[in-house]
């Protein structure tokens, strides 16, 4: 079977690729439908406040307004219009109250999408300020509270106890205890703490949230582009009170996702107003508007580990806040999912994590590529190598003693399986050429270099479901709900049923996401579709496959020896039927114990990646440039090699943006740089000149073909080794994102003893 | 699990009544997509003859009109562009030769369907003149041949032996030989010999043929009002020599079908404009042009019979000879299929049949409700009635001895099983109080009865499957092929669906045909949805349900007492997951032997309907009115009796307009009254005032819940019933259908000594 067109292994190209260039891939911004109203939202100019009322009567007044929608018009359909994955804390417009600058609070429908954003400029809010809370560790005993009542959605066993909690911005208080830390402390040669902090930033898929929803007669249809078409199915079903067989959610090609397009975004306030009015109604934000919606959770860190001489670590304490904004999200699972990682890939006997979050009066934050894991790696390869080079013990070499061996159990208590750690790490120490010279630069332009490694768990435990459906002439359809939002998951998917069921590529079909139609997946998240997508395809096509043979045995031939469409044309005497395989896959899974944090399964397998970086240092201006990007990683056995490195690579351009360029500037809440003008992402001349992408010889044994995913792993290690590397050229630590050529040149001229005056 | 709603057995309303009372329902009419063109067809006004050569310079030179495609453009993406579930005779557009008057020779595409129009009859085409054959019975033997050479499809094996003949017109010539015929009429008491004919009448779905074709990367999607979307995705992918995986069809709501809209019509067409011009190219006809696309079979039928005294029949012979027009479309099956009950369900043990399929200069004729069995009906029932009136038996009383009984042989030798033919009789008489005193009028205004009873048997061996996904909160979707044209099939599976799991109606969602979505189904035709796909679910179903039991035994709970969305709560936690069971059905079957036509399981299941009618004819005017219509069928057990009963008398009434209103007149193969105007459908006013509708009380045991199809079954009897009841009141026997008041006058006054005029 090895020698068919697309099966495992083989760099094909994408599926899509054709329509996108061509321009045929249709989007949800392009759908036209008839009657369509399209919805401008009015936002909140304030952080934290009760809404007293809304003067909406010039905007109703202005020709071609179809009508205003506030927040207590929702109720008509949604008895309580409350929405959110872990907390149901978020409303589809403001009720009472508003939380964040930019929260939506009332809804124009026009036909034309510009009188709809005339009409929204022309309302007026009144407001009575309350106070606010914008710091993720100002926020655990402030008295501005942004929730009076924590509502936990019901879904996670774990958030339970947190059900009608009042006054606290704390959401979720994580904790994870092992050994005996503070014995450890006591007894150390050497204790090391150090704080870091990262800042707000956002996922900018090119393509912005839109949704449109369609009323049918007692049914809801949902053109959305989502990474969640099961849950957005599920959770307006819930909001409606309607079974779910009466919620369609289509999901066409994503314009990128990173994140931001899961759980409910626009859609909830979409679907609302389709039923209310009766007309379809589509909802496009702009991308002024992303900086509204979500963003990465900024996070405080403070790390402290015990050391001995030689530099082993034997204790590490953890303590992490998450600024989540106003609106949890999947905030608190970040906390706990994340959180248990927090202490680094290292062998650690004692260990003691604290993981917090916090509400505070700014835009919501959620998951983003690496789901809290770029924050918690900067911190701790940053303090590990800070470590190092107190101890005069090189970098590679620290992390050689301290590395979380095959077979050795993770803080959780969870032995390591399939998690090449050390192989990544020497690996991108050789791509490195770590022991070998290298040129330091001289004068004004000094040079460094940096390594760093991280590991994820992925999020367990998540149910996939695949349909294959074989046709008479041997061509066939996968049904998956998958997303494929640009990483190539269409084609890694299309080649797993090439490999089983020896089709070629070409002739095999993706169908979209249509909860009507494909079958339920948790979500494209966290780097999770390789893997249990990737076996329910397995499991439905292998299922196909048993099928196929049990009707060539039928007509009694072989399978092996016959091509499909003759089994077909015997047992149906002519090109008749179909075999049609399902698949399902949920992994085995142990939660965590609520106190002490502690799981024997807590992951279905571990994604493993390091970077190393080779910068140039300008010393008089602070300008730092990355010269070399190493990428290496841990995917198992790769379904698409290609796939695999540009998913590697695209994680740390976007991880290098991070770093380098990109934040969000508040002033009073008030985010003051809501542009691709005033906030930049990385452009080409910020590509380093030598990016290396690795994969190394791995085999995940319970993933499909051991293959695992790869999509955030490139991500890990960029932040931490950057800023070793600056430290490697110049002597300076920076500790808080973004490193700009200010905040370096700052840096530089207080090692001087010339500080930079404030501004 | 009977109490639940909407299980089998229940009258419960149509799931898409709602959407097609209020407007909501979509039709590919309403469909408008980006970019689209208009395509108008160009047609033959000559019956048979060479294409010499088309002037489109004014059609091209109009504005707005964006291209003029012929037929040697189609070879540009149809290396042999002809098409036919039977044989491959038609071509998309006429390439060296015309065969009747209508076809399509030419294609208009423009923006605007008006400037494609007005294009259209600027095009010129020169013709050299062919003899023309236009009766079935002279084709047999004319000069004219309207296909030099025979293609057969390939699909059917019995059709392989007319591979390449040539000079003939016959399409197929199907023999039945059983007993002893010949001795039979030699030693006869009486011999009886009738002659009868019936009339070109056509579907007239109020929604004519309309495809919209849309070209991707190398993939096509075709939005058809189809009954056959398996079949349209199989013979596109061979057309362009395409893997099945990259065609598409999907069928919205149909606004009628009746037969008409299966196999290629105006799918080919619109797919090769679309590929050519590389963009969406929409065909729609006007009702016009429906008179040129599709009609049902003329035939002449001879039919032979030697009776006792006492009135058994010992022997028959029937010769029919089927209009088929210039394509085949499905003809030969119709020949075959329905050739073999010619003789009636008639327990007669020496049986000599002969049909052909005959080839003519008039449009295509296919599939119509019934599949030729009315036709033959109209043959074998008059003729019993005449035998009847001849030996002064009653006619019910000579129905009784001479009926077909279960356990006894057909004609094919297969023995009857689960065909209630002599229930439905029975109850017939009934409920026509036959054996009670009649009003038979006065003076002008005469009154009669009449009675028919006809069978059909299903097109076997077909194939269908079904996919059934349970959704985490118990509600589900059903995946089928099955299209919903009117006759309520989408409401009838969901019932079986609900049956099966428990799950109440509203919670259950079908699927429309798509063929990337929903699996293979033969077609929508021929009564076999009930059976077959209603197997194939049911049996979806079942395997649904046993994977909730494996699912429920899993985390320790019994499906009976626990609700399906805790189940699914229990095993991952969340709602979240599905259960997926498909199901497929083909049934058993033995192919007829070629030379006898002996079979001993010849189809999965019978269809009986009997009618009975009381009339009123003035015999001044020849005026005939049908006070009363008594349909009565075995569907086996019904699984929504109202569905059943408005099959029943929906088809009565289809029958009663091709009885006493329809008829196509031709004029050197020129149809002279193609529009509704000319050609006139039953009104209002022709609907009988008393119409009873019932079902037997019976089973098919191989069918879902005991059920079976009865979309054709209020055919049957209408014709002859008619025909019967006219002679009971006046005397007078037509043998040709339609029955004008025209034809009865005609009759009255031969029958008085003084003819009318000829026209």
């Amino acid at each position: 079977m090895t020698s068919t067109q697309g099966a495992v292994g083989q760099s094909i190209r994408r599926l899509e690729g054709r329509a996108k260039v061509t321009g045929r891939a249709q989007y949800v911004h392009t759908l036209r439908l008839p009657g369509m109203l399209h919805g401008k939202v009015f936002r909140s100019t304030v952080a934290h406040a009760r809404l007293l009322g809304l003067d909406a009567s010039a905007a109703r007044a202005l020709p071609g307004v179809h009508r205003v929608l506030v927040g207590q018009d929702i109720l008509a359909v949604m008895p309580d219009p409350h929405y959110g994955p872990a907390f149901h804390d978020q409303p589809v417009l403001a009720l009472d109250k508003v939380r964040y600058v930019g929260e939506p609070v009332a809804l124009v429908l026009a036909e034309d999408p510009h009188v709809a954003e005339e009409a929204a400029a022309l309302i007026v809010a009144r407001y009575e300020p309350l106070p606010a809370v914008y710091d993720e560790v100002e926020a655990m005993d402030s008295t501005a509270v942004v929730h009076e009542v924590l509502k936990p959605a019901g879904t996670f066993p774990d958030l339970k106890h947190l059900q009608g909690k009042r006054d606290t911005n704390i959401a979720l208080d994580y904790s994870l205890r092992r050994g005996d830390p503070d014995g450890a402390f006591a007894s150390a040669d050497h204790v090391f703490e150090h704080r870091f902090r990262t800042q707000q930033v956002l996922h900018v898929p090119l393509e912005p949230f839109v949704s449109a929803a369609v009323p049918g007669e007692g049914t809801l249809t949902l053109h959305t582009a989502s990474q969640s078409p099961s849950f957005v199915r599920i959770e307006i079903a819930r909001l409606l009170g309607w079974p779910e067989n009466r919620v369609r959610v289509q999901v066409p090609y994503l314009g990128g996702g990173f994140g931001a397009k899961l759980y409910i975004k626009v859609e909830a306030l979409a679907a609302a107003a389709a039923l209310i009015v009766g007309r379809p109604v589509k909802i496009a934000l702009t991308m002024e508007e992303q900086f509204f919606t979500l963003t990465k959770h900024a996070a405080t860190l403070r790390i402290r580990s015990a050391v001995t001489r030689e530099g082993r670590i034997t204790a590490r304490e953890c303590e992490v806040w998450w600024n989540g904004g106003a609106y949890a999200d999947i905030g608190p699972r970040i906390t706990q999912k994340s959180g248990f990682t927090a202490p680094g890939p290292y062998d650690i006997e004692h260990v003691r994590i604290d993981s917090y979050a916090l509400y505070t009066n700014l835009p919501p934050a959620g998951a983003l590529r690496g789901f809290g894991i770029p924050q918690l790696v900067w911190a701790y390869e940053s303090h590990t190598d800070m470590i190092a080079r107190e101890l005069g013990i090189d970098p590679v070499e620290m992390r050689r003693r301290n590395i979380l061996r095959e077979g050795r159990p993770q803080a959780t208590g969870t032995v390591m399986r399939d998690a090449a750690i050390e192989q990544v790490l020497e690996r991108t120490a050789e791509r490195m050429r770590w022991s070998e010279a290298f040129d330091r630069g001289s004068g004004t332009r000094r040079r460094g270099r940096g390594i760093a490694i991280g590991f994820k768990a992925s999020v367990s435990p998540t149910t996939s479901v695949a349909i294959v459906n074989i046709y008479a002439d041997g061509s066939c359809a996968l049904y998956c709900s998958t997303v494929d939002m640009g990483q190539g998951s269409d084609t890694a998917m299309a080649q797993i049923v090439s490999e089983v069921l020896g089709i070629d590529i070409d002739r095999i079909t993706v169908v979209h996401p249509d909860t009507d139609v494909t079958p339920y997946d948790m979500a494209t998240l966290g780097s999770r579709s390789t893997f249990h997508m990737g076996n329910a395809v397995r499991a439905a096509a292998e299922d196909a496959r048993s099928k196929l043979i049990a009707l060539a045995q039928d007509v009694g031939v072989s399978v092996e020896t016959t091509p499909i469409g003759e089994i077909f044309r015997r047992k149906y005497g002519m090109q008749a039927g179909n075999v049609v395989g399902s698949g399902s896959f949920v992994p085995a899974y142990t939660p965590t114990d609520h106190h002490t944090g502690q799981s024997d399964n807590v992951t279905p397998f571990w994604m493993i990646g390091a970077t190393g970086v080779e910068v140039e240092v300008d010393t008089e201006t602070g300008q730092v440039t990355v010269n070399r990007l190493v990428n290496v990683g841990d995917a198992g056995r790769a379904i698409n090699p290609a796939i695999v490195e540009t998913q590697l690579s695209g994680a740390a351009i976007m991880q290098l943006g991070f770093t380098m360029t990109e934040q969000m500037r508040f002033r009073d809440g008030q985010c003051v740089n809501p542009s691709l003008a005033d906030y930049r992402i990385p452009g080409i001349l910020d590509i380093p000149a030598i990016i290396d992408n690795e994969r190394v010889d791995a085999t995940q044994s319970s993933g499909p073909f051991g293959a695992k995913g790869v999509g955030e792993s490139g991500t890990f290690g960029v932040s931490p080794a950057i800023a070793s590397a600056i430290e490697d050229a110049v002597g300076i630590r920076l500790t808080s994102l973004p490193i700009t050529a200010e905040s370096v040149l700052r840096a530089l001229r207080e090692q001087q003893g010339r500080p930079l005056q404030a501004d």
